[in-house]
């Protein structure tokens, strides 16, 4: 028995796209009663922290619908079936940035929303960047634009709610921190 | 015309929910072609990082039904209508932990999934916490526990996973970062 668990009663999917599943469980809950749970079920994804040789961290401003409008953050994206974490890594870094990457280091893994949703983020340092010389295309239907900041630049964008997200507000905390240690 | 807008053509309500609304766009991209955006709509929430006198965090455990286990977080809920953040953290506060908080200060905000979700929390630092005599009631499909822990007792429940969502893993990096300043 799981703490506090709540038991699946009955599952009803509601919604099956090509980003998120959207299914309403009723549950058990530990003291007996009935309730239901809306959940979204996504595949989980990748982000990526590109720090240049000369220091500077990457990032790709993007329009986000849910939001309508645009914002900074650091180049991400779904996993596809089959593929490792790791791929998927150096993948949407090349799309996204045209970068190739020397070293990839494993940072941390977190919930981005687990009251309603189970998207998982796996963060990378990515360092020993290279322009590649055929860069992968990104989706046909992702446009973006490259900046390279000062982690002082991505600190000012984050005051001006330009980075507004919980990924790239970390990469930008976690760098700050390990500058902070050396 | 804002950077990279994607102009909605056609916007159709899948389901409305007691937490999440879902929605499917179809849009007109910077290119002219035209393609899909599923959209989860949220209210928002706050998210309390909660310090006692002895300088020790409170979290909450609870049962994450989309993740199907339980996870260790700071304590957080949705905005009601009409509610200000401010009165939000101060209620989830004391729904979730017993805790009244002296003083509540803002540290950011962030969206926590914007590919496909508009929720935004409003994060915060509570200081000056005492028990409640008559501690508001959790909603009634809420069941929680209380844990107090050090700074390094967090940094542990981090490596094992125990803590292992956005805002959380950002309010232990963020603690130890004012820590690492003093």
């Amino acid at each position: 028995m799981k703490k506090f668990e709540e038991k699946t009663i009955e599952s009803e999917t509601i919604f099956e796209g090509k980003v998120v599943k959207l299914q309403v469980d009723r549950v058990k809950l530990p003291n007996g009663k009935v309730s239901k749970r809306e959940l979204i079920k996504h595949p989980g994804a990748v982000a990526v922290i590109p720090v240049t040789d000369e220091g500077k961290m990457v990032f790709v401003e993007q329009y986000r619908k849910p939001l309508e409008r645009s914002l900074v953050e650091i180049p991400a994206g779904k996993l596809e079936a089959g593929e490792s974490p790791e791929a998927t890594a150096h993948r949407e870094l090349e799309e996204e940035t045209g970068y190739l990457a020397d070293e990839l280091i494993y940072i941390t893994s977190f919930y981005t929303s687990p009251g309603f949703a189970d998207e998982l983020i796996h963060l990378y340092l990515a360092t020993g960047l290279k322009k590649s010389a055929q860069p992968k295309e990104a989706d046909e239907d992702e446009f973006v634009e490259i900046l390279e900041c000062t982690l002082q630049e991505a600190q000012k964008l984050m005051e001006e709610k330009k980075i507004y997200d919980a990924k790239t507000a970390y990469a930008v905390l976690y760098l700050a921190s390990q500058n902070h240690r050396e």
